[in-house]
């Protein structure tokens, strides 16, 4: 049997266990061109949260009664399509379920002879892609920027922080509790990390970065998102990649010191992943050969059973977890 | 005697008539390479509130004991400096005083033979360089976008919609009452206007704009951003020119719907007009082309006597006035 998770309601705050059920049904069958892939890993990312809100936004919410969307990585276990062959892995959009049919599409064979299949989730996926030209081509980090990442130990800020490394940035992270900071700068390689949880943020970042931020990369809104502001420099550019302290809330907080922006002449602009399909190669190739080289280290936290994706997920919110999240789906 | 207009305190919220003192000196006296201007008219602009609070921003804050920094135009009645003969007519930073000594520093002489000195504090002034450089530079407009401004009726939203209007876009004003939307649409050409006052500006932009806005040039903050925030299109673009909505608050409404920003992967972005102060003549020779062509009207309204400065500022907040707000200090 297959098991699937099925969004059947639309949270208004905190989803509760309820806003999906799981149902089984038959492993479905293929057609010509198409293949069976069985799912090993599933992404649990903000953005989910996001789809399953009735509005207009950069993707089609998720239908009430439609198995959960999720990036997924698989097994091709049957297949009757010519690009793919048993054994094969694939990454893309497989779903909240346990086995899914594919024609292809948004399906790409991946490689794991040389790093986990996990990775392909995480920074060679989604994550990585956002980090990568959320801070390249909207953050236009140049040598010698200050940089502040908030949700610097997760998916998208850890390679974030990183990569503004590489570029040669003094990079400073924020992140929740003691462990995550010693993770952020001594892992990690961050110059920096401010604790939210028990540290001022106004005067840890005026401390951390006494001349001010060039870079603000968000993935958390809320007071942390005005800390900064408070905290610009002339001509400062605010990446908006998530607001994860908003998403659970019927009214979002806005930065009351957006007129910071005003003043410094800074920008803030939004960054959507997908706006850059048709590049994901040149960043997977180049993430790639940062991670052979030592340059980007990056994390799982992998918890286990789809019967378990309301806690998981839940994990994303309460920050009970480090680098990228996933749930195993099926064992290799 | 030389009545002057003295920052005594720091407003918190609303400006009261103390927040000043007039003050009456001798008419100073001209050294070599000075010369003696009698201010003719003085500017009244939203930025004047920013200047009176004690804090970092793109000018130092007017001291308390000094004379209000303001905008003015004025003659030169007696001169030892060599660039100026009595009787030139310079516009500059003479503060908000009847008389005043310069050496020249950011004083500039201006010919009055064919459009009145008043055009020079508004359209051929600051409010015009800003909404020249704020919509072509910040706001980057191009042929069939649609633009929205706030403060349409206003010294610089007036003029950023009649250039948006040249440049081939289509231009819906928002301002308050059936008198100010009446003047925008007949006299400056608009498209269209919302009244703030009588509409839900949510419904109305969607209906004056239904597949969106392109540029959203604001003037105002507070809930007319979150309404324009709500109705952006794919990369808009939102020009942070003001927000005289928040001015008076001890805590500024932070826009809410920021978080379309991302979804719509627009840019939010500041625009000081001191930052182009080296373009000023290109802006100001386009300008007074548009205005001898006829492409732009403007209006100025005002008020008489320094003594009645409190009363005629409070007007900016209030908005009982329409296009550029002067006072009249001295008679020609």
């Amino acid at each position: 049997m297959n098991k699937q998770l099925i969004l059947v309601k639309r949270p208004i705050t905190i989803p509760e266990k309820d806003t999906w059920e799981l149902r089984s049904t038959a492993i479905p069958k293929i057609a010509d061109g198409e293949a069976l892939i069985k799912t090993h890993y599933l992404s649990l990312d903000p953005a989910m949260r996001g789809w399953m809100l009735d509005r207009k936004s950069y993707l089609p919410p998720v239908g009430i009664g439609e198995v959960m969307r999720a990036g997924t990585i698989g097994e091709v276990i049957e297949s009757k399509h010519q690009s793919f062959e048993v054994g094969d892995i694939l990454s893309g959009w497989g779903g909240a379920q346990q086995y899914f049919t594919t024609d292809g599409d948004r399906q790409y064979k991946v490689d794991t002879s040389l790093v986990p299949m996990t990775k392909y989730l995480g920074a060679l996926g989604m994550p990585g892609m956002t980090a990568y030209f959320g801070i390249l081509e909207v953050g236009k980090i140049k040598k010698g920027d200050v940089v502040l990442v908030s949700g610097a130990a997760g998916a998208v800020g850890s390679v974030v922080g990183q990569i503004a490394k590489v570029k040669g940035c003094t990079v400073i992270g924020i992140a929740g509790g003691t462990a995550k900071c010693q993770y952020v700068v001594e892992t990690l390689g961050f110059d920096g990390c401010i604790d939210y949880k028990s540290e001022d943020l106004y005067t840890a970042i005026k401390s951390h970065c006494p001349d001010g931020i060039n870079v603000y990369f968000d993935n958390v809104g809320g007071d942390i998102l005005d800390a900064a502001l408070a905290n610009i420099k002339l001509n400062a550019r605010v990446v908006l990649c998530g607001a994860i302290s908003q998403y659970n809330h019927t009214e979002v907080q806005g930065p009351k010191n957006y007129l910071s922006l005003l003043i410094n002449r800074g920008t803030m602009q939004g960054v959507i992943v997908l706006d850059y399909a048709d590049r994901y190669m040149e960043a997977a190739m180049q993430m790639g050969m940062w991670m052979m080289d030592g340059k980007i280290t990056t994390e799982e936290d992998v918890y286990d059973g789809i019967e378990n994706f309301h806690e998981t997920f839940m994990r994303l919110f309460n920050g009970k977890k480090r680098g990228k999240l996933l749930l195993k789906i099926l064992e290799d």
